[in-house]
Order: structure tokens, then C-alpha cells, then sequence
């Protein structure tokens, strides 16, 4: 199966990173992290993202906060699809890295999740990778069924609290 | 190939859709077009999506403004990759329709895209599709040459008009 | 009299939940509390709002966080009025679900208030109802007589502290 | 059947007030509309909103631009139903008055709808009066069912223009 | 000497009302402190303010949050100045309490200090008051120099703790 | 009776500098024009602002947009009240200049009015100035009354073009 | 001389450039005008910054709209002084430009001016080279003095306009 | 070598000032550091910018908070390179001293970095000076240089954590 490739801009992203890496060990996705800076390595953000695809990555994954340039940077140099995760660590609590993600100019998508969201930035990867791959579509519905019956379950338990009979 | 399956949430949305169509169209990407409504057929939305993998939908692409919700109500009906595009229609510029986009809670990804950004909505879902269409992979390798081509003659235009020797 | 049915996104949103079962118990109204959600229990969600006029619902009352989108998938299924509640959960404090959840389209209305604002959506909820239900409506009233008391009873005390006689 | 106020804050919202009005005529509940101004002439506001029991009303509408407290001081002064409409006269647009309208202290609530949301303040008026009035409840789902069924016309439309066979 | 009139939309304001006091009572202006909110006790507000000129106020002071209403109320209802103070209680940090404070409708002036502003409100509201006493501004622009010799302590014990001689 | 100091930043502010010229000259309030910019010609701003008292202004009014730093500067140089007006000339459409002259550290006061508020900044001035001029105590309460009037008769034209009997 | 290297991220953005480049011309200090992509064509504007410094260039500006990446990616390969200008080109008005150039991480900085303020970046990077070019420190003088200057004849013609005598 | 002038509006900014601090001296750049307040002693801001060249300044450092007008202040009274840090003390974040700082009229620059960006500025101040300081260059670029390298091991660090071989 190819890679997900997840790439942070700087290890004080490391919590998001973990919600990525952990719904992709659960679905059985195999990947690489590494952190690369769109502004303090570049040239290994961009070695990274030109060789992606010859190097079996099908997704890549960025993560970055305030002017969050990484996901823009890998996209810049490869044509696999790049999701780009913004990151709240500055004082506006992530609204600028929000905009620096998904305001990108017409040619080269990034394909953005809510600031944070780690967990469904792995999701999607897997969306991705799940059209050529059955058994991950498989692993991906089950999971999708299990969450459901999770809120099923919340609400019997909420109900049988708060409602009258 | 897969097609993609492109919805408005409303036919206001049509400029935006037509940037998805001729970006498609030029990349040879098979595709179906779309009125469904999240609040107002919201069964027709809820069909389609259900049963998008099985009719050969590989990616989907939803539009709207304001309260943007369809995206999202595509995306909880299915585990296929889904694209979200905010539009612009309101008085609020489309910032409400970003954020409805794109804030999505964990376990339902969005993979969104800028305001009104139907060019690249259409490239990333080809992206995604090209995964597994080395012919399609070529075509926007070919496309993101011929941008950057495009930048380099306007470069030396530019250069011609300004620059002293 | 007829129910309000309150429905919550996540078991996250349960402080504000109690906020409104308080009020609707302190003003004798009979209510159910369910945990739908638009994106991971669509199906329930949508049965709910469909089935809630014959159920003996009267109101809806739907608070969710992020891309809210629970009210108006509520409001998309009944004619019954469909108060939603925005959510504070996320970094954005709430702004995001308020612009979700109230910037519905023509045709879908949803009556929205504050964020957070459990009581309010409680006292909504019994304006409506009061309507036709004379003795809620004296109820409510009192309990807005009482609140107008407790100001004024502060008033005295602040002047009480501060002002120089 | 009882009526619904509508109460400007300025003739200059007049475009939104016909919204409002054309969609009370169509689903034929009577109205009243009237011009009163929080800050110009609030005894007018505090009395028409005080004797608008009384006076044969059920649901109250306000619209207002800027720093629109018209609606919240009519809620001071009734236990009906408010419904708020933000208007976005101002350089803001709107954005000062949404925050005006929605963000109501607990005790006293605004049911607030969109920006310029005239035809949804109209509706969510209907929908709390068809809670005691069969026939207009049976109008609201026609006129509902309208609104699916003309989305549907679109899309047929649009798949024809679109859509290869 | 006129009084300043300090009105509280809630007494969860009244950290802010203390500095607005402590400073009155350091530049020896007379005041006096209530509690009246624009929507719980709105006929307390504007019995206030109808007869504030002659009961000898000579400006007001008003501080609210949220929908903060409570400054356009009292000014709707006297030509005495009245100073706004935005408090930041909800969630939006005040910027809600802002903008409904601020953008005040042609006609009926508020004079808007920063949010939770307290210090200045009242300098605001001495400035104003010396305008016809004479004693007052001398206190004023005392006040002023000691600010001022402050910031040249503070700049001298920085001087002598960083700067290389 | 003293006089209001108006100062436009730049000439560009014309438009809402002659909303308060035109206000003033009802109210029969001397005046006085000027443009001093706080960035280009500080030293006159500063000039003008430290003699203003001796020179017989009474209240001053700043008008700018964009980094608005003009009521600042003039604040810092005099403790007569100083009202500033955010104008909304940049891209940012005022909020950048709201921001900027409202948000002032404690000991400066500057009284804000609405973005473009030139009306409510000369109303404000003189609800000032009367507090020692009985006169324009009454012309205030005869225009505010005026004011009133003329809402109240629009009222009428709406009810005669509405309102069923 | 040292030159200042201007770089356009789209031609689109000329009318801001033309602004750089009228001052500088009139400021009579050397350029270079080029059109570089961070997205379209990162290995040009790689290269550029990489060799600037040897290729003669003192000070970068680059200017770009939406997701602006690219003063970041030029600082991110040199330590010369790189200036970004935010361009007001997406439906956000640039407010999403200005986040993406301003908020840079710790490390690699740029220099921020207003959202289209080519007028200024040309100053600025004036005033940096003529840090060593005592000529264009006195033309720069100059400069300011004329505007000065023009400020004052605006305040002579307002108050030959406005001002009674 | 020329020196770097410090300025902070308020000794609150003192966190901000030891990155620079820190920065320069790590860089081995002069500095002096003050504490001038726009507002409170505008006379001690505005001869320290006019005399700053002649007093052998060859960049000045502004850092503020709330309505931040201290870098424009030092800017309109002197032609050397103002550098501005927005300082996030109040309720907002910063988000107004950003707006505040940023958004200066044409004609005056300031160089306005991240809010909090104490470390930028610094670096900013250096790539300056370094223009004619060889030695300097050579330092900020060991600097950048040890930067790189401490992502780099960063990057192993992570690799070792995570990734299968």
C-alpha cells in the first residue's frame, strides 16, 4: 500500500501529529512522520515533496501554525493530493494558519481540515488511499459504523437519565 | 475512471460549479452535475451520496454558501473522498461558509478548498483519481507545467517592461 | 402540552444541556433529551425530525459545536420552529458554530440564539408553547418578574455599598 | 388567528420588511407593520411590545442594522416570541448587527435568523403560529414541499446541460 | 458639582465598576452606582435616565457585555453624555459588547471607551465635567503629570537595568 | 461659548467631516477646521492639540482611518474630551481604524463613535458643551424631539401603505 | 547602489508593484521587477532569493493575495531584509494576505506593510540602503518634507473653506 | 556599529523586550532599551525618534499593545526603518495592536512583525545593520545556519519515534 507521508512544521505540533498517527495505526495505514519547515528547511520540504511520489507516498499530511506556508510549500512540488491540518499554537488561536492553509491560489490545491484536526486529516488520507484499496474501504466503513454506534449508545445512556417515561 | 460527482447546493452557484466543469473537462475527468440541497432536498442529497460509490463516483465535490452545510451532509453519508467549496453568496464574503466548511468535528472529514475555489476543487479531486490513472497523473503533471510556464513567460514580460539593462 | 425535544451534538455539549432541562423543569414543561448527530447518526437525526410532530413534539431545541450543523439538519426535516444553540467547544469560541448555525438559507429557518445560551433557548422554547397554554404563559411571566426582582434587589444592595448618602 | 408584528428599526430596511411581508401574504397570516426605533422613539417600542398581547399579536418581528437593539428591547418588555433580523446597512455589513441581535443576556431571548433573513423571520413566525392553527401548518408544508420540488426542477435542468448519457 | 452616574447591566460587571469608582473618588468627583439592565429592568433604566439631568447628573456612565444595550438604552432617553463600557464576560471576549456599544445608530450619541475601560470611562467623564470647573481639570492634569513621571521612573529603572554604559 | 476643534487625518475624510460641520451649524456650535495628520504633520497635531484649551476649544473631534492614531495623539496633548471617529477609508472597511482608536491604554480617553459616525461625534460634542449652556441644552432636546417626529410620521406612511384595517 | 528586487507573486498584482516602482524611480533607486510564484514556480523564486545578495540586491519586496507565501518563502532563502506586501485580491479583502505574511515564526522574519501599501514598502526599503547612502537619506528628508508640506496647504484650503473668521 | 533603539509602550512589554534582548546580544549587536509611551509621555517618544540618527541609532524597535500607536509615533518623527511588534496584553489577543500597527497611511512605514514577535524583530533590526556589516552577515547567517541544523536533528529525533523500517 503507499505511504502516508505527515510532516510537521515544527515538534511543538507533535500533539496533533499523535491524533494522526494513532487513527492511522488503527486503520492499519502504513506512513512516515518527519518535520520539515516551509521556512527553516525548505530545502528539505521541498526534496521531500518532489521525490514523494517515486518514494511511495500516495498522501501527504502538513501541519503547521501561524503563517502556516507547509502544506502550500509541499503542494508547490508534487502533484499527490496535500492535506494541510492548521494549527492553533499563536494567539489567534489558529485563524491565521486556518487562512494561510486553505486560501490557497488557483493551480495547486491543499485540501484543508478544521484547525486541529488530526483525526480527520488521517481520515481522509485513507479516503484517498481507500479507492484503489478495498480492504481499507472495508476498514474505513467499520469504523464509521463504530462511531455511529457510539452516539447510539450516548444516547441511550443520556436518555435514560434525563427522560420521563 | 471513476467520475466525480459535482452538487450545488443551489443553481446561484453555478459560476463556481463552471470553473469545476471546465477544469474537469480539460483534464478529460468524467463527471455528473448536481442540484441537491442540504435543507431542501435533503433526501436527494442523503440518495446520492449513499449510493455514490456503487454508481462509479470516486470523489465528490460540494458547493454552497451561507450555512454551508452540504459538504458535510454529503460526507456523512459516505466514506468517499468529499471536496467542499464555500461560496461567497452572502454579505458576510463566504467567512460563514468557511468556517461551516471546513470546521468539521472528528470522524467526518471535509477536504476543503479557498472561497470559491473551483479550479482547485476540480484539480485536487483529479489528484485523488490519478492515484491509480497514470495517464490521468500525466495530464496534470503536463497542467502544472504549463502553469508554471505560464508564470515564467509573464515573468519575462514583466521583466522586458521594467527592468533596466 | 406539548414536548420540546432537545437534542445535543456530542455528550460535550451536556453543560449547556442542563442548562435548558433546568429552566424547562423550573417552568413545569415536559421535554427528551437525545444525542444526534448530523454527521455520525444523520439517520437518527433526520427520523427524529421527521417523526417529532406525530411524537407530540411541539419545539426543537438542537445545540451542536464547529460546523453546527444539527439545527438546521432538524429543520430541513419538520416545520415544527427549530431553536439551535451554538456551542463554544471549539479554539474558535463559538464563532464558528454561530455563523453555522444561523446563517440558514431562505426556505430553512432556525431561531438562534447566543452562544451557549441554554436558558434562553428554554425560555424560547416556552414563549412558543405559551401560546396556547395559558397557565405556562403565567408562569413565565412570573419567573420574569422574579428575574426583575433579583435586579432590582442587587440595585440596592450596590447602592447600598457605594453610594454616599 | 393571531398577528404577527413587524417592527423596523428604519424605513431604510424596508427592502428586508417586504421580504417579510410577501411571505406572511402568501401563507395569509395577518401582520402589522410599524416603524419604531429603540433609540428614537423607545416609548413607542416599550408600549407597542407591552400591550402586544392584548393587542391580538402572537410573534413579534424586528429588523435593525448597527448596533441593533431593537429587537432585545422589545423582548424586555413582552414574553411573546422575538424573532430578530440582523440588517447590514452599516460598512460592517451586518456583522455588528447579527452580534446585537443574537448575543442576548440570559433571561430575556431573541430567536435571531440570517442576515437580511426576511423570508426566514417570516416562516419561523408561521411555523410557532401553526402550532395551534392546523390549516397554516398544512400551507407551511405545502409551501415546503414547493420548495423541494423546485429544487428538483433545477437539477433535472442542470443534468440535462451538464450530464453525458 | 454635577455627579456621575455609573449604571451596571449586571453586577457581574463590577470589577470594572470599581475602577471607574476608584478613580472618581481619586479626582473627588461625586457619583453614584446602580444596577439596572436594559432588558430585566428596562422601566428602572430609563426612569434613570429621563430624569437624570435633574436629579443633577451630569453624565453617565454605562457598563455591559454581551449584546450590550444598555449605554444606547440610557441615551435614547437623555441628551446628558453617556460613556459605553464594553465588558468582555462571553465567550467572544467582548468584541460582541464592542460593536453593540459602538455603532450607535445616526442621532443618538454613546461615547465608546475600550472593552472592561473603566479607568478611562471615568477620566472621560471628569474631562467632561471640567469643562466648567476649574478646580477639577487642575486635579485633572495633575493626574496627567504623575502619569507621565511614572513612565519616566519606569523608563529610567529599565535604562539602568539593560543599556551598557 | 467655546468652540468644537474639528480635525480631519487627511483631506480624504471630507465626507464625514462635513456631517459634522453640517450638524454643528444647526446647533448653532462654533467650529473650527483643520487637517493635521498624527503621522505626516505631528508637530502640528501636537500644536494644536496642547493649546487647544487656551485657545478656546471646548471639546475636539478626530476624524482618520486605517492605523487611526489622530484622537490619540490629540488625547496625549490636552485633557480637554476628545472624540474620535474610525473612518473606513482602507480595504479593512474600518475596522482596522475602530480598533485603533477605541482600544486606548488606561489614562488617555478617547470618547469613539460609530465607523463614518460624523452625525453622533458633533451631537456628542454639544450634549458637552450644554452642560454649561442651557441654550443649547434646549436646541439639543428640540432636534432629538424633531427626531422623534420624524420617525413617528414614517410610522404612519407605513401603516397607510401596510396595515389592513 | 544596492537594488531592490520586487517580486510579484501574479501579474495581477501590478497595480500594487506600480506603486513600488513609481517611488523608487522617484526616490532614484535602482530595481528589478519580477513575477516569481511560491506556488507556480517555487524553484525561481528559490533561486532568486538564494543569489540576491550576490546579484546585488539590498532589500526583497514581494507582494501576493489569499495564502500569501511568498515574503516568507523568499526570507526563507536569504538573510537580506525581505518586505511583504498583503494584496486585497480574494473575497476576504486580504485580511487572509495579511495573516499569511505577517504572522511568521520565530526565526525567519518579514517585514509587514499595510494591505496594498506599495508606497510604503518602497520607502521602507529606502530608508534601510540609505542607512549607507547619506544622498538618499537627505532625498528621503526631502520626500517627508514635501508631504509635510502638502498637508499643510490641505489644512490652509479646509480652513480658508470652513473656518469663520 | 550603529545602534538598535528598543522602545516598549509600557514596562507590561517587558516578556516581548527580552527576546529582543536576548536576540541582539546573541548577535552581538548594540541596543539601548526605553520605556517611551505614545500616550502618556508622547514628548520623551517624540525627541528620542527625532534624534535617533544623530544619536547613533540605525533602526529603532517599537513594541505596543491594544490601540499600539507608539512604532507609528517614532516613524512620523524620524526617517530611519521603524520596526513594530504588536503586543497581544489586551482582551482581543493583540488583534487590534496588529491592525493598529500594520495599517499605517501612505507616506509613513512601519515594519510590523508577528504579534509577540520579539525574536523577528531583532533578527529584522540585524539583516539591516548587516547590510553594511559584513561580520554581522556572517553571524546571521552561522545563526540561520544552527536553525536549519536544529530542525534537521529535530527531524531524526521524530524519525527514530516513529517510523518503521
Amino acid at each position: 500500500m503507499k505511504k502516508v507521508g505527515i510532516v510537521m512544521g515544527s515538534d511543538s505540533d507533535l500533539p496533533v501529529c499523535e491524533k494522526v498517527v494513532d487513527t492511522l495505526r488503527s486503520l492499519e495505514v502504513p506512513f512516515e512522520v518527519h518535520v520539515y519547515s516551509a521556512h527553516r528547511t525548505p530545502e528539505e520540504a521541498r526534496a521531500f515533496a518532489c521525490s514523494a511520489r517515486e518514494n511511495g507516498f500516495g498522501v501527504l499530511i502538513a501541519m503547521a501554525g501561524m503563517a502556516a506556508h507547509l502544506a502550500g510549500a509541499l503542494a508547490a512540488n508534487t502533484t499527490l493530493p496535500v492535506i494541510g491540518i492548521p494549527c492553533s499554537g499563536s494567539v489567534l488561536d489558529g485563524i491565521d494558519a486556518l487562512l494561510s492553509t486553505v486560501e490557497m491560489p488557483s493551480g495547486i490545491p491543499v485540501a484543508t481540515v478544521a484547525i486541529n484536526g488530526g483525526v480527520n486529516a488521517a481520515l481522509l488520507s485513507c479516503e484517498i488511499l481507500a479507492l484503489s484499496d478495498e480492504a481499507l474501504a472495508e476498514r474505513l466503513l467499520a469504523r464509521r459504523k463504530a462511531g455511529t454506534e457510539a452516539v447510539r449508545k450516548k444516547d441511550a445512556a443520556i436518555a435514560a437519565q434525563f427522560n420521563q417515561i
